[in-house]
């Protein structure tokens, strides 16, 4: 028979700090997977494994993302601000390997796609780089961002204002199919998921 | 064979609303069904399904979410504010379809508890009312929020002070099993989905 655990702030303070980390970062449940693109003043691409990309708005389309200090390479960041502009890349179950290697720490001057195996693309948009084999990838502006208080983390929101789809995936009434699309969850650091539909629910009424 | 479609920012300004709000919706890819519980000065209960929760630090052990104001009764939010506290509380396949009710309209005076069939929980550490029946659930103190200026949504950051769980979900390393626990992700606005682990990764290196 299963018992309910009790954890305290204390508790938190007092666990090694990996056990902290994989149970902390379990807590926040099935993550998107996605690879940010970006691309510096000088033509040096950097792809980056994110797993905080969320929903913001759909008139105008906006997404959200955290940057975290700690664990990502500023690179990102800084050619976000630098050139205005990144790509979000879904990750599918042929990918997430490759996509989980750009989390290493590669040079500053070597680019993550030769690197795990990962073809860039460019459109007439933006600078910033497509992952060729994303079968959802769209194209996002800068629009705002700000640096948390309690741990310096970075919230960036950006407009979506290009988005290239396998056009098989998008039903008739805008729905992607992200189980056709074999995307990929994440869940703490490491561990990754396909999903299975349960279907769709009406809209709710009191 | 597929192919590729291309939708631009003019592409999406001519959809009609309900694919445009379906479309962007999906992008985001899979995102974690959660209940956020808080309660109001005069003792009222509030319950509202979130889709937007990410990680933002396992030390303090931090997790941040969007409100949404035009999707998201502002009772939760003003709860949060008032009260200083909320919970977080994970969704499991027995549970997506009453956690789905939640977002009907019930009056202000209605708890959602009653009206879709879940049980309140209360600890000494906060006065917000935790979901009996979810297999991870947890507390937090409001740390501090951001609104955005292209939407007027509000990001929270909240500490988690208490965590409840299922014992025989936590494994050694601290990682949680969220296969075992049935948790549900959603995608666009009204599809859930349960999730099969592809296994963990070794960290990456250069």
């Amino acid at each position: 028979m299963s018992r309910t655990a009790r954890y305290t702030s204390t508790d938190f303070d007092e666990m090694d700090k990996r056990s902290r980390t994989n149970l902390i970062n379990s807590l926040s449940g099935y993550k998107s997977a996605n690879l940010v693109g970006t691309r510096s003043a000088k033509g040096q691409s950097n792809l980056a494994l994110i797993s905080s990309v969320f929903h913001v708005g759909a008139n105008p389309a906006l997404v959200g993302l955290l940057m975290r200090p700690h664990t990502v390479p500023r690179h990102s960041l800084e050619n976000m601000i630098d050139q205005g502009c990144f790509t979000i890349n879904t990750v599918s179950k042929a990918m997430y390997q490759r996509a989980h290697q750009t989390a290493a720490r590669y040079p500053r001057d070597q680019s993550e796609f030769p690197a795990v195996g990962f073809e860039e693309e460019y459109s007439d948009t933006l600078t910033a780089p497509y992952v060729l084999h994303s079968p959802v990838r769209y194209g996002l502006k800068l629009v705002e961002s700000h640096t948390l208080a309690v741990n310096e983390t970075v919230l960036v929101v950006g407009q979506i204002i290009e988005l290239l789809v396998d056009q098989a995936l998008v039903s008739t009434d805008g729905q992607l199919d992200l189980n056709a699309a074999e995307l990929v969850a994440i869940s703490g650091l490491d561990e990754y998921h396909v999903a299975q539909s349960l279907g769709r629910l009406a809209y709710p009424k009191a």
